[in-house]
């Protein structure tokens, strides 16, 4: 089975058997992401760009631990709503692949109405 | 092939062929992870919870849209990193299986170290 | 004097007085934000609309701590950059007016270009 | 006049003279507040921490524009609870005086707890 697909039958099970329903409307879930997400920036914050890179052990840990809240509140709340994530994404993909050519924008970092590189 | 690992390479495929990967730091990409959630977050600040999840038609399209920008992000992140983000959720849902055992929260939503009920 | 520029005068001493001016670059203060908006979030995702208004006690002091930081860090950014927060929100209530005629706009919570009310 | 409590009585005017204050729960205003602060760290996402110093021109303004929806909507949601943004800023400046004593923190950018500079 898809892992996400698996990962969104779960979240749902305990959910449902803790009857929490109620409780999670979008815009609670909505919310409760954008506090996992205000977590997850804390740990960047102060470090440079390279150092963002590097970061090991319980650092690491505790940022993948950060990530899967994220992960998570997103998911339930594409469930809530009856969105497949996956298949939006993809979605966006192809929108980016139609803006963002491979050979006009190699090298380029800037939004496709730019003349000049952020 | 998992839904979640052919996004993830299919993203590290787009940023490679553009030469984008120094540009994709963790700290650039959870800053472009919070614009994203703050765009989410727009369509929802007015709403009542029960109107939050009734929304539909274009709505419902853009905030999907937004959703999926949310899971780009984060799934170039946890690639960036190194990160196994569904293993790591799973991981987090044993926490919580253990946190909040089913027959002690039904009905009842607060922390495991809250008496009462929030 | 006036409260902010007092406020500001002292969190530039502060920074100062530690060494502290090079981590507190315009990246590095709107991603502290972030987190402390995070954490503020976390305060009001589980409550009601009617809950939100009647918080007291320690959640009202937690509340208010938060808020002061979201303060903090928006006032040493402004600082940074030489922003005058206070002129800038004075010039975005006059937009608001040109915007929300009083009378167009009495009872009608929408954007000037939407019809109906969200 | 206070600028700050000059800010908040044309907010609070505003905010009357169209009836709108049944929108402006202090849930519904921090989620405000999380959209705009998105908005604010797009401006910075792509930069680097000296380019994030040097900002100008158009980018600079949209960024002030930016910081004064950030106050705007702190300031409603002070006023909205009661709490007196600047007197509890100081509050936890004191605070950090404590904690972070001048001569044991010069030159160290670190948590109290912390034994080794982050």
């Amino acid at each position: 089975m898809d892992s996400l697909k698996q990962l969104t039958a779960r979240l749902r099970r305990f959910v449902e058997e803790r009857d929490w329903q109620r409780h999670q409307s979008p815009k609670n879930l909505v919310m409760a992401l954008t506090a996992e997400v205000g977590e997850l920036v804390e740990h960047f914050q102060w470090l440079g760009e390279a150092e963002s890179r590097e970061i090991g052990g319980d650092t690491k840990h505790a940022v993948a631990m950060e990530m899967a809240d994220v992960l998570i509140y997103l998911t339930r709340m594409a469930d809530e709503l009856g969105i497949d994530l996956v298949a939006v994404a993809h979605e966006k993909c192809d929108d980016n692949d139609r803006k963002y050519p491979r050979d006009a924008f190699r090298g380029a970092y800037r939004r496709p109405d730019q003349d000049k590189e952020r």
